[in-house]
């Protein structure tokens, strides 16, 4: 866990310069980056007891964005009662931290498989990818040359199957199913290891990737800690390290531009994977639009108790 | 001193692209970074016994931005005599260089103490800042949480004072005095040292931090030369250097961006000199506005003898 | 020869990111980098027997943009006859690779002395320069101080002489002929070495200059292949490397700015070479303009066998 070495962390989130911290009762804060004071960045803030102090003139805030104390002011001052910077809720799930940044009422955190098992090791490793996250979640949907490669809708988003051997691969029976909207979860319905994906916009044009990687060893062996991983996408040279399959997936879609030009593609029979989740996104937009809620926002705890990869039955159905 | 090295210097000021060099006689000058004649760069020029030589076509310029020759041209043209580039006066004092970029008349450089005294040791130290002149200066006037501050204005400017220990502290009796637009005084009144910041706008988002200081020793061990340290805002990892005063101070006007929202701001009862500035550069501006000078405009001599720091009162006047 | 380290090359000429590779079969391409299928850079493809094989879905080019595979589509597909990249021709001519961007028909590539010898041992220098083409090619049309210089137009272009002795000078005699719009030639008519300078415009702000020097020695001792160097424009400091003529034409013409304000020159006497350059190119384009094609555009193999330097007669006429 990287809060360990340094308990303030830089973030930036959907284009929003954020700032994430344990204070020292170990309860976490994402909070705005620019003190509301004047702007100071509190990337250099202090962590106290409760909440996080900046270290320009001393404002300490909560992890509810409050500010609790004002230094420089006089005694029995109000002011400070006036502050509320903004701040998202934050929460930790198999050595990961999730915050929510859209509206009212927060929804359930989902409770993927390799999140909830408590008897792992794993590590997770992150790149940050210099294009649109759209551009970098559709490498999920656009397989290499396989002998055969098939898409399908599922409840909760699309499942990427291909073959290499035969229909027993488990990259045909299980596939890989991705989570609408930025999620792919990798590996066999029930199974004892696991990978996960996340793709996580930190503004138009840079997506940071996530790759989560658990293996149930047992409660006695298991981490205490999930190591934390900066992946280069790039060597020394500036050029793409093709050498594994994610590093090939960020060379295709960086090398596509910022925001390529989605006009100017010729799509295939074989990319029917890129049409779909293109119009689930559009369909999905809409019911946002309607004021409905879209795919996979979790709020009945029974149905987010753990979830798994889909389980395919005989016939080919999920 | 810098041109000692080498004598000829890219300088930018006020988003003015300038070369300042000293020719063989040892006169300064303050051009144009582009030549006249095809805009090569001056700053590769080489200084002659009268002005600078352009290094393309060795077109020559006095310190007056007048062409004394143009080899390429024929014998008894006299079409140098219709060039001239844009050209600053320069002045040394204290072992630094002044230029003044305003409208003539040319009014007197003021003659502060540390830089008036002939019998100093000390040094002087620059570091670009990347944020706008305002918001560097008015850390000036932002002092940390201490027991006591206060903010004064006096003929010159804005003295700030906080309280360390008690009232005979020298940070509450002198203070820091400002003097209006972008220079601050430090040490006691008739002292023997000091130490002077000017905050020299580059361009609307680059300032230059200058810090001087001086120790009078005796003019037998005085320095024949001020030594100048280009001093780093950053460590190579890009990280603030915060083991300063002033690199705190730097980290934080830097971190509010280049340009920070006023806007957005939340200004309490201790941020009273920030207001204080704000208000008298308002008023200066509208004094120039109307045609009249600004403050600390000095042009008769008597009152340019030495600029010292203001003697505070025992009832507490200055 | 560089595609002999790595068979495809990242090349951008007037602002088209195309990719230069050599297939297995020794054939040359020239293609739009972006694929067509999805854009991804084919910097990362593949050369086979025949084209270039795109890394990401396996889309195969032939040097002409046809697509001859899409491994993922259905047998029998026929979505790749649909498939036409942007694919420009290429050819070899002593050692280096040429291409032409423009409209059809295409002419005969100019068979320049030093590229036409086959007995010849070499070297090419590339310096990418940060201006646009016209502004570094004029470097060769604004001569330093000399005892005497001349400009005249001539049938292909202006010839450029100065004199540092006498009459008998090779550069006065021969100059330095630019053959319209941005190819120079250096040397001595009928001679056994000569040099070449090509100025490629790369965008509107950057400009390959390419250095290729050949001296005759017999077929024996001929080059197999001719070394190519990258040669810095600047120092790790960024400073301009100004040791070599090359290097310092690139610090005047570099220091000028990206695209330097050309109302704000003055020019002399000396000028004329400039000023002729100018005119002859904005009555190149108003030729082109009225549907006419410019000067040195070679369809006749006759007139291009092989273009020598000028000579010029006693009377001084070319």
């Amino acid at each position: 866990m990287e809060l360990e070495r340094n308990p303030v962390k830089a973030v930036k989130l959907l284009a929003e310069s954020l700032v994430l911290f344990r204070d020292k009762r170990g309860h976490l804060g994402l909070l705005a980056e620019a003190c509301a004071h004047r702007r100071a960045s509190l990337v250099y803030g202090i962590p106290e007891n409760e909440g996080l102090r900046c270290a320009y003139h001393g404002w300490l805030y909560n992890a509810e964005g409050r500010c609790l104390d004002q230094p420089g002011e006089p005694a029995g001052s109000t002011f400070k009662n006036q502050i509320k910077t903004t701040a998202y809720p934050v929460q930790e799930l198999g050595g990961l931290i999730f915050s929510y940044l859209g509206p009212e009422p927060v929804p359930l955190l989902p409770r993927y498989n390799v999140l909830v098992w408590d008897d792992v090791a794993g590590e997770t490793n992150g790149t940050v990818i210099p294009c649109n996250w759209l551009q970098e979640f559709l490498a999920r949907h656009a397989p290499s040359p396989m002998k055969k490669v098939r898409f399908d809708l599922f409840e909760h988003g699309i499942i990427e199957r291909h073959m290499i051997n035969n229909e027993e691969d488990e990259s045909w029976r299980t596939g890989a199913p991705s989570f609408f909207p930025t999620t792919s979860l990798l590996g066999s319905p029930g199974g004892k290891s696991g990978s996960i994906i996340f793709v996580a916009p930190i503004d138009d044009t840079h997506t940071w990737f996530l790759l989560h990687m658990a293996s149930r060893v047992s409660q006695l062996a298991a981490q205490e800690s999930i190591p934390f991983f900066d992946v280069p996408g790039v060597d020394e040279a500036g050029k793409f390290i093709t050498d594994t399959a994610n590093g090939q997936d960020h060379m295709a879609v960086v090398s596509q531009g910022n925001i390529t030009g989605r006009d100017l593609e010729h799509l295939g029979a074989s990319d029917r994977g890129i049409i779909l989740y293109r119009e689930l996104l559009v369909e999905q937009m809409e019911r946002v639009e309607r004021g409905e809620e879209p795919m996979n926002v979790y709020r009945d705890p029974a149905k987010n108790h753990i979830i798994d990869l889909p389980a395919i039955t005989p016939d080919g159905r999920i």
